[in-house]
């Protein structure tokens, strides 16, 4: 076997962990938080089976896909942060470069340098692909939670200021997903599964 | 929202449940079983990482992504059938055209058949990319036991004859592999995580 196999292999043992990486989210039954690999798969179920909503006719779906399938792994070293954490938010890029780092050294180093682009770019937002993937990233919790009578919305105090400022991406990437979010999240304030009014006025 | 958009929202609702189906595979870790939607993300990053080492050159990496995402979405309603259960397998494939003609009727029509087709073609094993699928699907759980000190070889008693024949289409599909599968399965085998003669002898 190559050193290179041998990186790759290392790799993909490593990535398993992704299975034991918790979300806030919860499974759709309630039974128990949703994982980093499972959200992962259905992020990119979810950009694949909804791409024809796209806004951008700019959009390479294939690397959509690619980016929902690595989004999330520098979180084996650097943990969720809940997207709702103002506190947990300020140090998570640092936490995250240096994941990243430790993580893409596994692989042979143009297929490091590949999957680290990747990431990159969806974490930076600015490319079509990328905002496609951000809208889709941010769609799918929010689908979750409005099927879990709002778990995490409810149990983190959140306001309807916030969901509106975190789901932007879809007005712009998906508009005609957005009368579906803006009734969720007029639904959720009437069950008092959002607050509409900001937590601390 | 248009009854179109409806129903592909219901569908990414039901595919929820690939979380709660559980595989005989374990987490590397050893804390619990491997859902489906777990399986699903590490293979299509499996495939994705180990494209460079596919046989045929006739291989559209994309839809084996594809396939990957979707392979066990029939499980939904028919359940995870073990590779090596011989009575199970018996109706799996009655089951799961069943189980088939359920979900993809939940999608709209043109998006059903695109969808259908690819894991009809997965479960075909005849195309190119069906072949590397197949592959890299079978590598996956392999590797798991390999790190989990044999977990379902053990449980299960798996002969060495059953597992050189469930990882055959790695041999054509990703030759380069083959050695590390020989080494594996002969390091099982002394451990003896493997048994070294057909069960039923």
């Amino acid at each position: 076997m190559t050193d290179k196999l041998q990186k790759q292999l290392q790799f993909l043992i490593e990535v398993d962990k992704m299975k034991t990486i918790l979300r806030q989210t919860i499974l759709m039954d309630k039974s128990r938080q949703e994982t980093d690999a499972e959200h992962s798969w259905h992020f990119a179920l979810m950009a694949l089976t909804l791409f024809e909503y796209a806004a951008s006719d700019q959009i390479d779906i294939n690397r959509v896909i690619r980016m929902a399938l690595l989004h999330d792994l520098v979180e084996i070293y650097a943990g969720d942060t809940f997207a709702y954490d103002t506190a947990g938010l300020l140090d998570k890029e640092a936490k995250e470069i240096e994941a990243a780092d430790k993580l893409f050294a596994l692989l042979p180093e143009e297929q490091a340098h590949e999957f680290r682009a990747l990431w990159e770019e969806f974490d930076q937002m600015e490319t079509p692909d990328a905002m496609y993937a951000a809208a889709i990233d941010r769609l799918q919790p929010f689908i979750s939670n409005y099927q879990t009578d709002g778990h995490t919305w409810v149990l983190h105090k959140v306001s309807a200021d916030k969901v509106y400022q975190r789901m932007m991406p879809i007005k712009s990437a998906l508009p005609e997903l957005w009368f579906f979010v803006e009734d969720v999240i007029q639904d959720a304030i009437g069950k008092g599964h959002i607050l509409c009014v900001p937590k601390h006025v």
